[in-house]
């Protein structure tokens, strides 16, 4: 068995319409209004009929919202999960030990209401830090939010995770293994503060795989990596990141350990996943361009990824694009100044396939036509190293002043 | 001999009003405009009626610009140097091998028209990257430049290094020592790309003390450190940038390594840098706002300047102060997830002396006391990590929707 590339196996993905956490067998969900919002929905429920293996991936900041902390220990635990309840509008971080109580209440009640074990349920949240959680908003509202849970819920539950996103990012796919079809679907949301190990986003995938617990865990962090943690809106990691996946086995398809089915199922959540971390980054906050970076021929994959790093949280860089100016000059400054092993005068620096920087410092006067695909919404920026074997893809987008202007008020 | 500190020894400087590099004894210099820029000086000349030692401090950015390069040979070679050019509008960076030969004609060309060896003269560019120097422009204003010359023309240097820079920077303070009193004096410019390990910012600093090659190096680097090294714009690092500084004896005060007048002048250097340092945050591309930031009770200062460098470099942080949001909750998040070693739990933030946070995630009902307080151009925040005793202090400024607009189209 050896190993397979995205490429190789798309073919056995369909993508569905309108997909989301509702497109694997015996999931529902719902989102709707309690009270934490002045408007817009900040509630969110997803239901497994079943008891679900729980998998999870969290944020790397030391001051870790409630939420996950309780959500850490279940998934690192053996027990199963039948429910994630998110709410947007405050992250309940830095909120202390009221705050975590308060996480534990929600979580509580959720449970009651629905008739399972509090530590069934998972718990999320997202907003603004350092503010004491409504709890009675949310609990006032659990019967409402039991009573709407439907199968098609997926979309409204992506609604509901939304802060200062502008549109909701919902996805799913379906796989054929060899024993047989299963669908993998998610939510996400982001916007501000996304950068790699995570970020404020949030991301839920369910999916009605038959599979264990700590083999899901392997598909899901490899997926991670690959997908999340290679995307930047602004550098920052928030309190608050996580990615949780429920697998309910309902499809009756086992994905086994080390199998061929594994490497597609997991070639397939990656895939997922890429889709949702582009789309946060299409919609970071007042993003008017989607930038793809690619990396090649670098010493190891860690200097690859030093090296997209540093371009896309690059405020010049990010700036530059923002004006459509092919100011290649501050890519080749970012990326020689972010520690990884560079040869700058080995370096070529492309935009789509128009080489502007070439070995030994040649600069090729091809302003006009770099102006031209700058100008455009998608930006492909290909930085070749000759220089070793490794390559990496990030994505990103510009800095706007509608992003300062989203920022500086972000509270009021 | 106890290792003093600049507010014990402050009250032996005395800061002259319009100071610069024309200050200390024996140094001459102007600014004129030769014809990079469209308009505004752009060419700067210092020199010293004597051969000085020289010693600098260089960008860590892999792509180092040809004059850095340049520099740095003469530096750290024995021979003395007396004179420092510098162009503005133009980085003279990633232009390779001709951009190179172009650095060494400017060089050989003014040490010409002033009648000194090639290797006495230091070169420096700031501007765009990637385009070629414009030598003849200079070489054909160089004999104005050297009839200009003289004895006050160092404000005239100053204005000339700018480039977004919207006011020059000069400073100049006199120091008593055990046997008489000598003069450092120094321009500056920064503005963008200003980030620890230097960015791109110049400064070049002149004295008239007698003072060894070595001596001299081991000041100028301790002073950076405590100086430019803690001031960050957009946390980004430029291929141009350096300190430079000429030290031509001129004063017959001497000062010998490792002696009480050593720990004075570096402290006097120190106290200058800092201001230099300051002016350039202040000055900041589109900067409203000033703020130093305190990191107190630090394991380790390594731990310390982790902290303070994650909250002076967050674009969150910084579009918050923008609009004057006490939103603290940033503050605490980019701490806790700049992989410093810290305990959220028991850190206390305050807005100058108002604390907002204290140990166990305790939030102080003082929303309009900390809202009135970010309404000021200055501010300060000091972050208590009670967790050992290392302590920094970091100025930075915000973002602004003009820092986008400059950036956008810097080069149109």
């Amino acid at each position: 068995m050896h190993n397979q590339t995205i490429t190789e196996v798309e073919n056995k993905f369909t993508y569905l319409e309108n997909g989301s956490v509702t497109s694997a067998k015996g999931f529902q969900a719902t989102g709707i209004h309690c009270g934490i919002k002045k408007k817009n929905k900040d509630l969110a429920l997803i239901y497994s009929k079943v008891p679900a293996e729980a998998a999870g991936v969290y944020t790397l900041n030391k001051a870790k919202a409630a939420p996950v902390t309780i959500c850490e220990n279940i998934t690192k635990q053996n027990g199963k999960a039948k429910a994630i309840i998110c709410n947007s509008g405050n992250a309940n971080a830095c909120t202390g030990f009221e705050g975590h109580l308060d996480a534990l209440e929600v979580q509580k009640k959720c449970a009651e209401v629905l008739k399972i074990n509090s530590n069934e349920v998972l718990i999320s949240s997202t907003g603004v830090i350092g503010e004491r959680l409504n709890v009675s908003a949310i609990i006032n509202s659990l019967d409402t939010l039991k009573n709407n849970l439907n199968d098609e819920g997926g979309i409204l539950a992506a609604e509901a995770i939304m802060t200062t996103d502008l549109v909701s990012k919902h996805f799913a796919v379906k796989v054929q293994l060899s024993n047989g079809e299963i669908t993998i679907g998610g939510i996400a949301k982001g916007s501000g503060m996304i950068m790699p190990n995570m970020a404020t986003m949030l991301g839920f995938v369910t999916t009605d795989a038959k599979i264990e617990k700590e083999v899901l865990q392997s598909a899901l962090s490899e997926s991670v990596n690959d997908s999340y943690n290679k995307i930047s809106v602004d550098g920052e990691t928030s309190t608050n990141d996580m990615v949780l996946m429920l697998a309910n086995g309902m499809s009756n398809v086992e994905v086994e350990k080390d199998s061929n089915d594994y490497q597609i199922f997991t070639l397939a959540l990656k895939d997922l996943s890429i889709k949702m971390a582009k789309s946060i980054v299409a919609d970071g906050e007042g993003a008017t361009k989607f930038v793809t970076i690619n990396i090649k021929n670098a010493p190891t994959e860690k200097d690859a990824n030093t090296i997209a790093k540093a371009i896309a949280n690059s405020p010049l860089v990010k700036t530059a694009l923002n004006g459509g100016d092919p100011n290649w000059g501050r890519i080749i400054s970012a990326a020689s100044s972010s520690g990884a092993d560079i040869l700058p005068e080995k370096v070529t620096l492309y935009f789509d396939d128009l080489a502007v920087f070439q070995p030994n410092y040649k600069i090729n006067d091809v302003e006009k036509e770099a102006a031209k695909l700058l100008a455009e919404k998608n930006i492909n920026i290909t930085l070749d190293l000759d220089y070793g074997n490794a390559s990496t893809t990030w994505w990103t987008c510009d800095y706007s002043e509608q992003y300062i202007k989203i920022n500086a008020h972000y509270r009021t």
